[in-house]
């Protein structure tokens, strides 16, 4: 009995997180029409799902607040099944299912929300996902100033990568330009026309890391570099393998319009988030291979290696500059961009 | 090497959502330190399951958004625990792993973050489920106002129940008193005194559904109750398995304060949200003993046989009322009571 979604203006309220006859339909016109699967459809406050392979499973979740919702190169629907995905893929797992959970303001426009939810659609049907199930709640207008989406995802591992300590001389490999998520926001909101050309990175990383495990047999550790940037990820591989790294500056693959804008507003792009890529640590001996087999995927053209593991027992992050020196790239201590995914 | 939670005033800021050094303390020492397990040890951005029994799963997320964040009877972090098990349950699925996605406001005091994950923690321990994978996002003031959860569970399927399509002559048994849970947010949002005494029925179902299962075993349909009430519940299940149910309004188990702050504010019953009572289908024959057995536990005192499923075509849910006549029981059309959960 398809009716017509009943709402005042084309804008969501109160009534469609209800529970009742309001939520119902927008769930059924909404979300079950884009993410259209037989687990779905089994309605229910929760999803039936036959038995996994006898394999262990990788569960991760991320809730996604980013600011604006939609950007260039992709939005918090694509933005929040890629993420999601990716945690999962960087596990050496397969991705096969997605819960989605949104928070939606009071008058927030239909028209977005159906935008966001096919870009949604659009994501997990590319990547053979399943959004399985799902909540929504709407809130008052000033309890939250648009949309909120939580993604968590259930994947089963491969056994053939068991992550292990980087060594001293393994070499950081990562899959092409940094920082151009971090950047497209951020020129953005701060209205810089001379960036407009960088896109977010937005990207499901499951292709690319089938490859890297099939290049890179000893590989150690693969992680996507999202908040906090590659200096996040290498700092806290550093802590737990009680590892140093040395990077070398002039080898980080870098967009000139990122460079450009990171030294307009003082931002270093070691912090900057990345949506699509992903730093892995290998053996030396199998650097080479691994860096040509990224770059033979669209997702890794500029895949680059960036750095050597190094002994170091206080657990250094250090690069090597331009100019020859040494500095320290610490944890990000303060906030660079708040909203960013 | 614990180290004291840097911030300023005892309130979180942005740069605990940073993925930052402030993101990791604050990590390791209210959510680590309170869900303490193997797997939430392994860091990382997923966790890693050992394998699962090769059964079905039921997989099912909810995003609390409830306001206050601490009432009478519960808090947010319960119920997002509770919430999420009970949906679990009511598959007839053992919970056993859950994630927990947080949104936070900027200058959200830190003791509240840690009560609540606290309570979220003892809910989570008591039932043998483990939180073991997680999110933190903070985002600015006016973004949120407050707090936000997303729990998302996960729970292996016990194949004794299969639900089936209620029958014609099929009673509708309900665990306990109606409307506890709405009226304990209401009367705490309206300060309405002489419901004071009203908490929160915010429980995992989780022993009593044990019990359910062996009690009916020709049991149909279970669900719990919470958003829309127990108008929603039937609505759904008429629609979907297009049959009629009709309820006996003096049957209803109802407390008096909860009945006379209804009437005070033209609020009805049944649709007023219970997040610790199951509605349970089961053919006639089954009813009584499976009455006396929820009375047996603490979570189902107070059960009571509340109506038949009939059989109608229109998928009508009505109500004998107490002075003879009969009424339509409508799915919620409005928003009775937003930010229940």
């Amino acid at each position: 009995m398809p009716t017509k979604l009943s709402l005042k203006h084309g804008r969501i309220d109160l009534s469609h997180g209800a529970g009742g006859r309001a939520m119902t339909e927008l769930i059924d016109q909404v979300f079950r029409a884009e993410f259209k699967n037989p687990l779905l459809d089994q309605l229910g406050d929760q999803a039936i799902i036959d038995p996994l392979p006898a394999q262990r499973l990788a569960f991760t979740t991320d809730s996604y607040v980013v600011s604006p919702l939609f950007f260039k190169g992709g939005d918090i629907g694509s933005l929040a099944v890629y993420g999601t995905l990716n945690d999962i893929a960087c596990a050496g797992a397969k991705p096969l299912y997605l819960s989605a959970g949104f928070i939606i303001v009071e008058g927030f426009p239909l028209s977005d929300l159906k935008r966001i939810a096919h870009s949604m659609a659009m994501a997990a049907h590319a990547h053979q996902v399943m959004i399985v199930t799902g909540d929504t709640k709407v809130v008052e207008k000033n309890a939250c100033d648009g949309l909120f989406i939580n993604t968590t995802g259930i994947g089963v591992l491969d056994d053939h990568f068991l992550p292990s300590s980087p060594q001293p001389t393994d070499r950081v490999v990562i899959s092409g330009d940094i920082g151009d998520h971090g950047a497209a926001i951020i020129s953005q909101r701060e209205n810089l026309s001379f960036i407009t050309d960088v896109l977010s990175d937005s990207a499901a990383l499951t292709p690319l890391i089938n490859l890297i495990l099939t290049a890179s047999p000893s590989l150690r550790c693969l992680r996507d570099p999202t908040r906090g940037g590659v200096a996040a990820v290498l700092n806290e591989w550093a802590q737990q393998f009680r590892v140093g790294f040395l990077l070398e500056e002039s080898a980080l693959p870098i967009k000139t319009p990122v460079r450009s804008a990171c030294e307009l507003l003082g931002l270093d792009p070691l912090y900057l988030a990345n949506e699509g890529k992903v730093i892995a640590i290998c053996p030396a001996a199998e650097a080479e291979r691994l860096l040509a087999t990224m770059q033979q995927h669209p997702l890794g053209q500029n895949a680059a290696i960036i750095g050597t593991v190094t002994s170091d027992p206080q657990a250094f992050v250090q690069m090597k500059t331009r100019i020859g020196g040494t500095r320290l790239v610490d944890w990000l201590a303060g906030e660079q961009l708040p909203r960013i995914c």
